[in-house]
């Protein structure tokens, strides 16, 4: 059976994480979405804690300044979804380089 | 041990790829979203002209069947920006498997 399968990451997986990753963090806090909201409005998302918190402080978007308060946010459940699919990927992925042997020059 | 730097993709794009493909797909559709709308009410996603074909048949969500009328839609823009970087990220997975000699066994 397969003798040495495990082996570094090929090169498509910069491209294809990277490009996710970037959507997947929230404007506020560059962290991945922690319980994302959308504003209905402009359609930006945003973790709900740093969202509120700056709507405490401006009640508008940060990202495009359309006037913004609390009770307009709605929950957008299917990128918790996607972040938590993405980090359980993203944990397989490190575990195989951890297991990959280091790659002969 | 790596003979070949070109070579099919790891094992670990299936984990990625799929977890993610699953979740950026239209529950009425099934394929990818089409113009994302989200439903604010309960926060599930839907191409805008799926949704808006189902809501002219029957005013609720296909999924949960809370109440819903076409103007409770809402773009879900990050949704429409995270297709086109995963299936831009997907045709670069697709070249690099064409582009690899065909793995040794
Ligand atoms: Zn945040
Ligand atoms: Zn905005
Ligand atoms: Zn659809
Ligand atoms: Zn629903």
């Amino acid at each position: 059976m397969q003798r040495s399968r495990a082996r570094a990451p090929c090169p498509a997986h910069p491209a294809l994480s990277q490009a996710v990753d970037d959507l997947l963090r929230c404007g506020i806090c560059f962290d991945y979405f922690s319980i994302a909201v959308v504003i209905p409005q402009c359609s930006h998302s945003y973790c709900s804690l740093c969202i509120r918190k700056f709507l405490s402080y401006k009640t508008q978007c940060p990202t495009c300044c359309v006037a913004v308060s609390e009770s307009d946010l709605r929950n957008n459940r299917l990128l918790d979804d996607l972040v938590k699919s993405f980090n359980s990927a993203r944990q397989q992925l490190l575990q195989l380089v951890l297991d990959a042997p280091s790659p002969a020059a």
